[in-house]
């Protein structure tokens, strides 16, 4: 087995008159109790490997906490030759309730079964720049949500040491885990249930916002192939940004576009759009139906409550599990699941 | 300078039969390279140090990629001594969309500054244990949101390496910079609001959601604070949940609450309350004057329009800087800044 020799600086060279003390090591925890640096490392890693006296390890302790030293995470993995450390490569976009709330469940899955979660900006790099740099960092498994993964990145990750890679996204990658988002699917409910309320002239909300093209051309692209060939049907493109004033240019020209229903893309976006349209004299469901998704609370306390899609996520326990799993069987057959469900909720707004 | 014997496997135990295949090391990049292991160093750590020639360079880069060989991350802030690792340990809530907006922009920020941020879940641990799994990871710097850091985990963290620990809170911690987020003002504002509409008895909705109250108790002792010794004035806290249910209970019992203002924790809590009121056919503003806090655009959009408390954060870019400037002077006196800004904006709900 090869070695390396990894250098620890405990006097670094200070960068100003006041720099910190200097970092205690291993070492100075050895020296003050009189032991080696293997048994501190045997105390303080827990390894069970090597019986070690109590009184030894209470020594080894007392030293530790008076020198105020903690092991290094990233020695002990060198050394362990992997980690607990599951990445997810923070979004792209600021994120919505609906994922913030399952992040935060995940993660507390994650964390009750040891695994420990690190989420990192992608720091402006994309496709297999990203992944060198997430395989960087060693993880034992990478989530990355969105597109721009390929099978080379996957290998990327497997070969630096990752034992599952998965990916979130409307398309399975090579080698790794699916976790399938269908937002076309989203956009085909939609649009097919404005299409039974007798809705023909169908508008779609892009948001203008950048970083959600990956959530919204799908949902375009289904609500198109929804309504594909059936008699009258038309499906027109409604750029929009998430402010009160494009809102309202967008509602004051409403009545041009000739347009009898609207997929507002979320629930967010729709009851920014509903609420412009009222203020148009625009009404809501009869000159406009409008259907959002998501199903937020706040939503259903509008008047007309608002229809929407509910995308129902697994929850973050399974997905903790398929983790786990996964960790443990790295040459298993990549699993490919359904993220999520999604189901049309009829209210008063279509 | 004490040397650390830091094992690599690279033939690593296969936990089933069809374990990934061996780890590529550097020994592997040097010897396909005809290198030493020192040069595959310089060169893809690009410390620019020594001067290697281009063929050799090139002769590294590409043993590099056909083996799939990726540096160690944690070898090489070994190996420095630091880390560019600004830690963020994940709020114990879910983020609400003020947070997440804030968030994503300071992580792009430090990015452009070169740190890699990374968002940890707490693991359930709390006080000094939390500060002490952080300094196991070795950041450079540490960003600690909520109560729980005292002034032992700031150093437990300063003495792992942090050059830089930075708390949010209420109250500075000895030795951290601190960015003080002054949630009693924000009660205070809406409480003082209230009374100069003339409302005496003042409900102040407390969520029931675990992990708020970190929030929700200042801002009610804000409000109490605001109206003390204030002729006929009262303050009733009003647990509530964030469900429709726990918002129609509540209105239910309004009028036999006497109360005739509510600060309502913030604008989601608000929208939920107001439209349960207005359900139970309670009148807003006349029988209950309604103020939330944080502005958000959909609160906006209500009928009657939502009076609120706005609270401006700094950009991600000016905190960035300070994070910068703290990493550069370790042992530069702690700064203090207030992180937020809190003025009452009225509409019509007031």
């Amino acid at each position: 087995m090869p070695y390396v020799m990894v250098q620890i600086p405990n006097t670094p060279a200070p960068t100003s008159p006041s720099a910190p003390r200097s970092v205690p090591t291993s070492a100075d925890v050895a020296r003050l109790a009189g032991v080696s640096r293997a048994t501190v490392s045997y105390v303080l890693n827990d390894t069970g490997a090597v019986r070690i006296s109590e009184p030894t390890r209470r020594r080894v302790h007392r030293a530790a906490e008076e020198l105020g030293y903690v092991p290094h995470a990233a020695a002990r993995s060198l050394r362990a030759g992997h980690s607990r450390m599951v990445l997810m490569p923070a979004p792209p976009v600021p994120a919505g309730p609906l994922h913030s709330q399952f992040v935060h469940d995940f993660q507390g899955a994650l964390s009750r079964l040891d695994y420990t979660v690190v989420q990192y900006g992608n720091c402006g790099l994309h496709g297999d720049e990203a992944a060198r740099a997430w395989a960087e960092l060693r993880p034992v498994a990478v989530l990355v949500p969105g597109p721009g993964l390929g099978p080379r990145g996957v290998a990327v990750l497997k070969r630096s040491g990752a034992r599952a890679v998965v990916t979130f996204g409307t398309e399975p990658v090579d080698g790794a885990h699916a976790l399938l988002t269908d937002h076309a699917g989203v956009g085909r409910g939609a649009a097919r249930h404005l299409y039974a309320r007798g809705r023909r002239r169908i508008g779609v909300v892009v948001p203008e916002e950048p970083g959600l093209e990956t959530f919204s051309a799908p949902r375009l692209d289904g609500a198109r192939e929804a309504v594909h060939g059936l008699a009258g049907a038309t499906v027109t493109a409604l750029p929009l940004a998430y402010t009160e004033e494009s809102a309202a240019a967008l509602a004051a020209r409403w009545r041009d576009l000739g347009l009898d229903g609207v997929f507002a893309y979320n629930d967010e976006y729709a009851m920014l759009l509903m609420s412009a349209l009222q203020d148009e004299g625009v009404r809501v469901p009869e000159d406009a139906a409008v259907i959002g998704a998501d199903d937020l609370m706040l939503a259903r306390l509008l008047r007309p409550r608002l229809s929407t899609v509910r995308i129902t996520l697994p929850s973050g326990r399974g997905l903790a599990e398929l983790v786990d799993r996964a960790v443990r069987n790295p040459g298993a057959t990549p699993e490919s699941h359904e993220l999520f469900d999604a189901t049309v909720v009829q209210r008063d707004s279509t």
